[in-house]
């Protein structure tokens, strides 16, 4: 029986429309957009201060909804439920937690499928490509609408942990502490190639359309995901749960109609991604995490990362391929405030999505210095 | 200026047809084909003992122009030109060696591009689903046919060195020693993931037309090239050749229209094989190299490999994602006759169509000792 302490709470995902015409928010690219609608959600309470706020970044196909559930009708909880609430990493009974929908996402906040109140229709192909300082920028407007005067921490994976990295060069003061979690200084060209692969995928399905489809382009996102996914999990991974296992074992092992289990596995992630994602905005955010270089049109790396004031915990997982550890090894060891963590696990990339245990131990010790500190 | 010493020889490809009605070739699936036509390309004199050949397995995509060129008018070696030939690795001064093009290939042997004698049609998705074991078998009936008694080697990477591999299971006297390089006993689950994403993008682009095409469904095979060159190549080999860079520096950083050359690369990459391969061969071809397990339908692992009677030289590369050096050395492990050896090389599982000194140095050393024994 579920007692009223075990159950998720009920969280709402809000609405927030920043910048306007007269205020727009100025793109790194040079292009203005405005208004900017973000959709987020917040745990905890705010205090008076507004200095015990934290920063949830979100990856590349996740949403605002990162703890609780929605509605008492769904019990799916939020994508990262394991680390926030009383008790946990991020402890709602000390913290505000906050998650917005990143900048040109499809999940409430402004993107290339939101509806251009210029024209009527939705911007699609015409929407200005953001970066990651850009999707910081939106943040922190978000945050100044909220009353946060000052970040306890901010915490990400992948995409998000870039934006954990931006947040301490672009905003100096406002961040205590970060967390970058799997991620790099600058996105590596394997990274890109594997988000140029995804990409063409995409734009190869007829139903693209050069991005003016009426439904989605499903092969297309199904093969971009395919090749996420092979990146996202590792081998040792995939050889443990699937190994060479055939749909129907015990029928011909070579008739196509019998794939292996990793196949169907592969196929039945690609058609999930098809079903809740929008391909114009997989091209964007893919791009915008390929923009990632916090070297650029500032200074060499060892400066750059050397400049950031703010306490860092970057984690790493022993397995990941798309961002190896060496990666967030080469960010601490710029860092003189820095500190490593690794999560031993077979989960590659998407070990934050998994290994709570692990994360929940090494986050709260980092929280609890800083809280001594 | 070019001496005729240093010229490479003029090859002919060579066609004979094997396999009848009456004695048609047995698959492994249980279907049966004929007749069988095999492309093939020699270097090199047989002994009159027959007992002086080498055969040269190619990978997924090559074919059986090995060494030399085809024509005055084209001077492109053979894709193995660097190691076989006078003074090299295979030295034609001491050898016969031979190179056919793969059952199922596209490339003048027998595959589901060819015209299907009973129909005047190609066979397309008719065509059976063969196996390593039923490349070998066609192999084994080409020699025969040759007069080559016993094979002093049997040498492929990738794709080639599962031909390899098989070669002393399948026909245990027939073979002196093999060399596998960069393969696995079995195919990985990543490894058949990759696959499963390649055979999607070609299976989604509405040109293939289940099969059916009247042209190449060039998009679906240029997204699988790009999955492959992705684990082909190694992150530190793109990331030192390409980097960050934009296909012109000077140009607005964030404009679609002026990609990474990372991404320019692949797409290079991918239209080149679009123009030259076979979409429904690539599927089968595919499935052939996922169906590869030493084991099945035979023994546990250490019981197959060692049984192996032929000496075995097995070479990994230091930076192969695709089959891991782990993979050789598993093979090694379990056969008593195997050394392995490492070519230490940031070119990943395409090494040995580069490293052409180090693995020349490697091979004629084992093949001196192989003389001597």
């Amino acid at each position: 029986m579920k007692t009223i302490a075990e159950a998720a709470p009920l969280v709402e995902t809000k609405f927030i429309t920043l910048f306007d015409d007269a205020h727009p928010l100025q793109l790194e690219c040079g292009e203005k957009l405005s208004p900017v609608t973000v959709a987020y959600e917040t745990y905890g309470t705010l205090n008076k201060e507004g200095t015990n706020a934290i920063l949830i970044c979100h990856a590349l196909t996740a949403n605002a909804h990162a703890a609780g559930i929605n509605s008492p009708d769904d019990e799916t909880p939020g994508w990262w439920d394991g680390l926030i609430g009383e008790q946990r990493a991020f402890d709602t009974d000390k913290y505000f937690v906050i998650c917005p929908n990143i900048l040109g996402s499809c999940y409430g906040t402004t993107g290339p499928s939101s509806i251009n109140p210029r024209t009527g229709e939705p911007y699609r192909l015409t929407f200005p490509q953001f970066t990651i300082r850009d999707i910081v920028a939106v943040q922190k407007k978000l945050l100044d609408k909220l009353g946060v005067k000052r970040l306890a921490t901010v915490c990400g994976s992948s995409l998000g942990g870039m934006q954990a990295l931006e947040w301490p060069i672009m905003y100096p003061d406002f961040c205590e502490t970060i967390i970058p979690i799997s991620t790099a200084a600058k996105q590596s060209a394997w990274c890109i190639g594997l988000n140029a692969a995804a990409r063409a995928a995409i734009m190869s399905d007829p139903v693209w359309n050069d991005g003016n489809y009426a439904e989605q382009p499903m092969n297309g996102l199904a093969v971009a995901r395919m090749v996420g996914m092979l990146s996202y999990r590792s081998a040792e991974e995939l050889e443990q749960r699937f190994g060479r296992r055939r749909q129907d074992p015990n029928r011909d092992a070579y008739a196509p109609e019998n794939p292996f289990q990793v196949e169907s596995y592969l196929h039945y992630q690609g058609r999930k991604l098809g079903k809740r994602f929008d391909a114009n905005t997989y091209i964007y955010l893919s791009r915008a995490t390929d923009s990632h270089d916090v070297t650029r049109d500032r200074a060499p790396l060892p400066e750059v990362l050397g400049s950031i004031k703010a306490r860092m915990l970057c984690i790493g997982v022993s397995s990941d391929i798309r961002y190896p550890a060496k990666e967030q090894k080469e960010i601490v060891h710029f860092c003189p405030k820095a500190r490593y963590a690794e999560i031993n696990s077979i989960h590659g990339h998407d070990a934050f999505l998994i290994e709570f245990e692990q994360f929940n131990a090494i986050i709260k010790e980092f929280m609890a210095r800083k809280s001594r500190s």
